[in-house]
């Protein structure tokens, strides 16, 4: 069993942690936070099934006068660990690597941070065997880990070498008051970070892009416009056979009811999944269209939990738990129940 | 074992059928519906928990193409049931009681009907003794169940004799793409039905107020002034009491982090509540401020649940399972898990 | 002069009006609408600077009770126009028609109606030619007419084969509450018509796109991946010199305050221009990138008067007053005052 | 004539300069800021029709390569005119003070000042004669200031003793991507502080209130339930007409088209409104009811240009230009063009 704990228990973290608990291979540890947020408050009236322990700076009397008991130190945490997943806000993971360091733990740090944190940069279908055995890996961010399941899922099957995305971007999570838009679509300087990012991990396919935020909280929207590398173009038939058959791609279709990205969140919590929670990406059938030697479609980003699976496709790894993605990425999706719906 | 029927599987109607299934005095029979929508689709893939029954025009090789199964028609439903949970669309409850009556049984419609489709218009706890025994219910609607459970809570304790309330309402629900406002106030013909609905059920209470339709999709935000009847004014320490003793409200804090609507949201994803619902309302203790005679404050309505737990006590007068609103609602609240937050 | 007249006095219709009035060589004769809209009630309230006439089945009543006064029936104004341009609600122009077969007048018709009305689907660039002496002609609908605009600049300078376009799209105008979006992005079915109007008038490039509908009201955004046709490919500096060469279109940076669609609102509300409506489309110079052989880019449609030029430009075509594209936009340009911001 | 500057051209400063341009008794000398913003560029482009100085710290190099002319800095612009009216960000107005009592001049400060920057917490109807000679004025914020209006109004005519406030806020202005709010309703702590601002300016009232930020940009809107001082309590028909009487109160009714606070943007824009702008708030009719001695009603606050005609007025009250209230907002609304919809 591989010893698992999670530091930063905000939207991210909170997801990790249900993750691992839901991995029959690895052992949830404990939790780290530095604050009584809504999100410990509710893990304290949900009766505290993950163990919490309070990192440097953190008020402790601000959680005993709201009863929320805690274990310990964030250092007992780490001591305690194989690996830790860190979910801090960003800049924070990359101080806290000093103290995994002097631990000797790995880490899997998630998009937020630079970079520069972490040893590979890593995807789980798209590169996981540079992650092997790595100390410390960071996660693509939300809108790149779906993108590049989509991508790399044509590319695998058919070749890919060039994508024109354009990010149509949910620009606050729900229950975000420190951020939003209100009646405004804003402009990012292009390239988008994503398709930068795309080619960092995918280098033989170049990239470019664009990024809209829009005044929305639940799944952003992409469109991919995508080249076939090889002399046959891929053809809708094909792209669609592709992403049917992914674990992680949920192809649906507007006349079903899948009218925008609203729609997987309503039908998530109609599912019964926690949280209204989706691991999986939205393909809308309908999308597909070519265009000369391009096909374009668009997909839907779970933006809170879209990053789940990918992380525990790092957990093995950076522990060396399966050998390659297929492995790895198949017991990863059996856990978290992925792809049984089709 | 009251035996129960759900007509309409919509965003009311799945939340009903899951509120019975939670008493363990009831039973839930099945739920009937029309086509296969996304929330039948969701109760496929959870493996059909609920028996699905289809009403009078239903297309059946829909749902044979989705290999939704069927137990049979509305008849057959209503064939084994006590009380039918009616939450149909607007206007086709009232075509549906016809065949109740024809069966003989009960029904609980819901606020989207006319009044006049039942004997008594109902609320759990401000008037539980009218429904004993009735054939045909309506409960009140979303509004007006949270705004009545305020209300009668400072009255009964300390007195009411007047409010003027101001409904800052949610515009559509999560998922919903057919009715919509964008970055727009839009007002509504004063006063606003809920005040009116109040009175009809409190009538020793005189009520008036103003409804504005905002753009966002989680919580209705009401603010109340509400007038002691007596000679001693309501202080915000009363108020606070009896709010708190209430089990069917929940007081919260800003400073806990319930900034606005989206917290309770929030919060009830994070306490892992099925589809992130709440049956109770949310009441800011910062926001009770005493103004002459009144007291006022502000409570959060979450529209999608909070009638399910008064038409729980709906199904209880209807059947005379309780002869008092105390013992009725608490029933109710014990098999919901409301007030265990205390 | 040419005698203009406007059928249909609403977002569009008094944006042609306006439009009309500043054209030195054509005079508006009156505009026609059917009921005392808070547009005509504005007119009144301004001292009535166009003459009215009621179309079939408007109540006089209700314009007398507001004081509004009227010149006549739409036949009358009929009777004095050479030209219509006809801004009905969706398929009342094309009943309108046929009064203007039986006096023989010609038409403009606006993008909500069916191809069919018109003889021609003109833009007044990218086939000017087709409309000279054309009795009916429908223009292009908001997006495409912007859209259209920045790939025949391309097209001409560099040569354009294929286009592959996504548009976030604003849902509802300022103002408008019978139609909205919250929360959520809505899906079309692929491929949208503006990539298949922008083939009809541009049957040399091949066109396909993705339409996501978003919850704002100032201006769509278009992403556009094209394609250069030659040998050579059109690199950034190659489009942005002809982007800036072109009197409809505004380039701007993100850096100078243009961060998003509402940006251009604010800035023509703050130049004076009534409505704070502007005729340009926007691009942002920031969004310019290359790959492979394509270049992308974004760009704002100002919804509600973007058309209008184009619209002028029909007028031009249609009553023969200039027999080329170039000396027509350029007398349109002059009069509306556009392109002089360079 | 009065000389008159205006320190920082944002939202609130170009509608200030565009007031006291229409003033016939006033002289708009010039206008200070200190960066090439949007407004600055709009209004190069607009040809200079306003002399523009530059704060310290303005960096010049920006405006040259801008090709933006100015006439010189701050102290230039202090030394020449007799008040100078201070719409800098909050806080930058109490250093500005410094360098005003060192050139003996007056100013009227915005309300994101502090109260303490003025001598006078100021509104033009409640409480002019207090302003009168006063060196420093502070308006009232744009809520406060309409909220005055209505209540002054009835106060006058038929005496209010108490009222409670529900404040239904816009979060941001159009072209605002620094702050936003997306799907939420924010609440902030009782009281308001326009509930105690009023009871500042009205003593003889009692005043609380509840506030919640909604996300739109255009107008927030005020429900009031005012209490009547006197035996006979203020019945509908007194506070219509009442309300009717007022310059700066536009009465409106749903049945009209004004649905919401957008119609109110889109009427202005249509009665051609510079910016689409309106200085009178609006009052619906169909939201004025009775409750017991009380009387609710609710308005609409245009919060650009709101505090405009009062901050003229505070302008006569410091210059004795007008020896009273009725007077001095008389003199205002002719200018303005207020009330002429009557």
């Amino acid at each position: 069993m591989v010893k698992v704990g999670v530091a930063g228990y905000g939207v991210i973290g909170q997801r990790l942690a249900d993750g691992v608990a839901l991995q029959k291979d690895m052992e949830l540890v404990g939790i780290a936070d530095v604050a009584p947020t809504l999100s410990i408050k509710a893990l304290k009236e949900k009766g505290m099934p993950y163990d919490l322990y309070l990192v440097d700076g953190a008020d402790t009397s601000k959680f005993d006068a709201g009863g929320i008991p805690y274990k310990g130190g964030f250092r007992d945490l780490i001591g305690q660990v194989d690996v830790m997943l860190d979910s801090s806000p960003g800049g924070v993971g990359a101080k806290n690597k000093e103290l995994y360091e002097k631990a000797g733990i790995k880490a899997v740090f998630q998009g937020g941070e630079k970079n520069s944190v972490a040893d590979v940069f890593f995807h789980g279908y798209a590169n996981y065997e540079k992650g092997l055995g790595a100390k410390y890996l960071k996660l693509t961010s939300c809108n790149t880990t779906g993108l590049i399941r989509s991508v790399d899922c044509l590319d695998r099957k058919h070749g890919v070498d060039r994508v024109a995305i354009t990010i149509i971007r949910r620009v606050a999570d729900p229950g975000d008051y420190h951020r939003g838009l209100t009646n405004a679509l804003q402009m990012d300087k292009a390239p988008s970070h994503q398709a930068v990012d795309l080619m960092s991990i995918m280098p033989h396919v170049e990239a470019t892009g664009i990024l809209v935020h829009t005044p929305v909280t639940h799944g952003h929207i992409i469109t991919v416009v995508a080249h076939s590398k090889g002399k046959n173009k891929i053809t809708k038939d094909m792209a669609l056979e592709a992403f049917k058959s992914h674990d992680r791609i949920r192809v649906v279709k507007l006349e079903d009811g899948f009218l925008g990205n609203s729609s997987f969140f309503r039908y998530a919590r109609d599912l019964g999944n926690p949280r209204g929670d989706m691991y999986e990406i939205g393909l809308w059938e309908d999308s597909i269209v070519e265009s000369g030697d391009n096909i374009m479609y668009a997909i839907n980003i779970p933006q809170e939990s879209v990053t789940i699976p990918e992380t525990m496709d790092g957990v093995r790894a950076a522990m060396e738990m399966q050998n390659d993605s297929a492995s790895a990425t198949a017991e990863t999706n059996k856990y978290l129940g992925l792809g049984k719906w089709k």
